[in-house]
């Protein structure tokens, strides 16, 4: 064991550290699972720092955790006794923007937040985006193939990443600094790294493609009496004006009930309707496209599609609209211990979805205040369920049904957190024998040992 | 030899076809090389009868090549001599349009013009289209991951992919016909399989992600007298209209002399000038945005960005632009021999590029006729080099100042064609040596008899 820390120490000097000289913060992620020291901490500053590291892991077989800025949900960078912790947050810098590619590299440690900016500056807009952004890292970000609100237009970060370089579990270094839309030379092994949760390699530098900035945002509020309305609302948008959305979430009825009635926001709509959109657009530069946008959903209202709608009319506005998808952040507060749900349902099953924890919710847990809400235009929901002394019996039965519910509609048990440690159990709801041994026959390729991330995913 | 034709025979009947009764289509796919008759021929109906096939080729360790539309220009479904052909022909067919999650399942081998006119029908748009569009399968298009014009706007096939069903070389079928946007749900397989060109599963089923339909689709051509200039042009378009342009081609000087001096169109413009773009975006229902289309480009006039421009008033100016466009195709009645290159460059280094070809182009070989033209915005150029009495030194010689040129700048040897046979020999000059071995270890981990068009790719 102390053999490894010393041949790293010996490597790396004081990059490794160990015992009480390891910060707490790296001693959990925001998976919320019991903080743990691990047996030491690496803070490599450049790509080879970290080559030496897994190499030297690897002889030993000694178990690696990745950590990047640790706001991952599912566990993955959470460390478990005697794993080696390898943080990159010295991996911290963006080292080029290409005006003409409209691309960025950057270390893989660098805060989504100082990307966007960074993009701002140089006129262009990052299309990666979520609630975490201050202390996430873009590496951890195209680990895990984030998502975020603006997925409709944006895609995951898979879809915005062009170019990776990564080190291998027994320390080879693999590079594509790719700043091409294009490259059909050879299989893109760079897909491999996206979404595999530190579990096949350590991402340490990234291309990534950048948007033109929007210019002229449009923020609604709008009612609809049901999820297949707000589905040809999402169509008839899309038609209409092709590639403007940015934003389209759902909230489920109960959902604007605790918004109003729990955390105390004014009532949105007079009436009380079974779905509320929150619906963002780039309209663009001319004001035309600003007086586009109220002119369709006043055409949807005229078509009895829409029951009731506002239209945020200043940056104030917009902030009040937005507050009533952010009072999940703030149900801490207000209601008992909570379990959190990150699913997705194809389209077409979502109504179903609903009413299926409408009817069941209230059969076995008559006080449960449960709430559905999400990205609904990428098919992603996410169930918060509250109950008054949730012990472990009560947790797995609340899990029981929403993750048999999902796998039975032919969901999936993680739309944009990923699996990491905590939804390990649950995979094989979401994916067939044969795709589990091909997904290990994948770990088994790249890391034989298993020194990676051990226990996650798979 | 036999035996296996024997053992297939037995499984799968008059599937099953040698000799004379193996069509010549199955000869050759479109890249030119020498036709050869395989071995045997496979046509099989259903995903089973796949997976038997291969089952059984794979114990008698015997090669296949999977054949889709024979469109491919990279030799990839090009039968060698004592190879089985599996044609996926018969695999056609429409499974399911899904309006609410904006889906399309089909069978691989359906013809790209079929699912084009299913999605159109079900008033959306399939986002993959390409000048092969009626021979062409999904198949083939997502094992080449195919670009074509409007990837500037939908992506490569890639991007189009939701879900997928794969017969790996053993037999094994594993599947995952996702219609989720969102699925993290562990590793995301199918990946691996898209723009793998047949050499490590067969694809048999796919889900593709439907778009809505362009509304008001304007067409422009553009005289610009740089590069650069385009660049910028695109980009503020991108600002200005964001998520509406559909095509940016860019043709470079040399390609319009062809055009109008030898394939006998009338002149674009009154002067000559570096660079004509063909310019295509979907301005919406709205009349107003048909408007700001030309006014955009008024104003990029009046900003001396562009020299010259003319907007279609109709289809059939529409027609007349895109004849410019496709002079490529007729190149064969007026011009000698041609050596033809897909290749993708980076934006920042694609006036380089082009320098150096006017250049070196006449000083090795005076009397070349060569033209620089493509899908710019997604940094993909096509070069065709057209040279009387082109011998293989010759032929040998242009490749060479090519390949060196375009690996030199960091750019792709294949931006969408992929590499296949022909282009196996120049993988080294678009991947390192650490990234040729991971992609040996996926052959490795997938294809382990290596039966799978092998010599393709690798
Ligand atoms: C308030 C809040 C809001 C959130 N909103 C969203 C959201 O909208 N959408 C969404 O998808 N997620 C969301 N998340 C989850 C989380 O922020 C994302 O998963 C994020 O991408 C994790 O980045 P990180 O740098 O913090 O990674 P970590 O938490 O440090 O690690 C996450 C996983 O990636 C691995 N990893 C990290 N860096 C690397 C690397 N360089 N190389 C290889 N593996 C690595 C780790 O081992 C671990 O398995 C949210 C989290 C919070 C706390
Ligand atoms: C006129 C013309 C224009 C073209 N324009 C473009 C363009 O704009 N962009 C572009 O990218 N390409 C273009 N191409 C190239 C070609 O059309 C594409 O590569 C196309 O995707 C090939 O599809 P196919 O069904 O004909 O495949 P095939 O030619 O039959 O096969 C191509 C490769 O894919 C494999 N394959 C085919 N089907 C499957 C399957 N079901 N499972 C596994 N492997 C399979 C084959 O083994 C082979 O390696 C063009 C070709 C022509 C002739």
């Amino acid at each position: 064991m102390s053999n490894v820390i010393e041949a790293l120490a010996a490597a790396l000097g004081t990059q490794v550290r160990t015992g009480s000289d390891i910060p707490s913060r790296n001693h959990a992620d925001a998976s919320g699972l019991q903080p743990t020291q691990p047996l030491a901490l690496i803070l490599p500053q450049t790509t080879e720092d970290i080559a030496a590291a897994l190499k030297i892991c690897h002889q030993h077989r000694h178990p690696v955790v990745t950590q990047g800025g640790l706001t991952g949900l599912a566990g993955g960078a959470h460390p478990e006794t005697g794993e080696i912790a390898l943080s990159l947050e010295r991996m911290n810098g963006i080292e080029e923007i290409d005006q003409a590619s409209a691309t960025l590299t950057a270390l893989a440690g660098t805060p989504l937040a100082t990307i966007q900016q960074a993009a701002d500056e140089a006129g262009f807009l990052c299309g990666i985006d979520l609630g975490a952004r201050g202390s996430c890292t873009i590496g951890g970000n195209i680990a895990t193939n984030a998502g975020g609100n603006q997925v409709v237009r944006y895609g995951m970060a898979r879809r915005n990443t062009l170019g990776l370089e990564v080190v291998l579990a027994d320390g080879t270094v693999i590079r594509s600094l790719n700043k091409m839309l294009k490259n059909n030379a050879g299989y893109d092994w760079t897909q491999l790294f996206i979404g595999s949760e530190g579990t096949l390699g350590v991402i340490t530098r990234v291309v990534i493609g950048l948007h033109p900035k929007p210019q002229g945002i449009q923020t609604a509020l709008c009612a609809v009496s049901s999820f297949d309305d707000a589905l040809v609302v999402l169509r008839k948008f899309q038609q209409a004006h092709p590639g403007r959305l940015l934003v389209f979430e759902a909230m489920w009825r109960e959902f604007m009930t605790v918004a109003t009635g729990i955390c105390g926001l004014p009532a949105a709509f007079e009436a009380e309707h079974d779905v509320t959109l929150l619906i963002e657009a780039d309209m663009g530069e001319d004001p035309a496209g600003t007086e586009a946008f109220s002119l369709l959903l006043g055409e949807f209202y005229e078509q009895n599609l829409i029951k009731d709608a506002v239209v945020a009319q200043s940056r104030a506005g917009r902030n009040r609209f937005w507050a009533y998808r952010e009072t999940p952040y703030e149900y801490g507060r207000f209601l008992p211990e909570e379990i959190r749900f990150d699913v997705s349902v194809p389209l077409n099953r979502m109504t179903e979805a609903v009413e299926h924890l409408r009817q069941e919710m209230p059969r076995h847990w008559p006080d449960a205040v449960y709430v559905v809400f999400g990205h609904v235009a990428d098919s992603n929901i996410h169930i918060n369920v509250a109950i008054r002394d949730m012990d472990d019996g009560i947790k797995k039965g609340v899990q029981k049904l929403v993750y048999d519910l999902v796998s039975g509609l032919g969901g999936s048990i993680s739309a944009e957190h990923g699996i990491g440690r905590i939804k390990r159990p649950y995979l094989p709801l979401s994916r067939t024998e044969p795709e589990r041994e091909l997904m290990a026959k994948m770990k088994q390729m790249l890391d034989p040992e298993g020194i990676l991330n051990p226990g996650r995913v798979l």
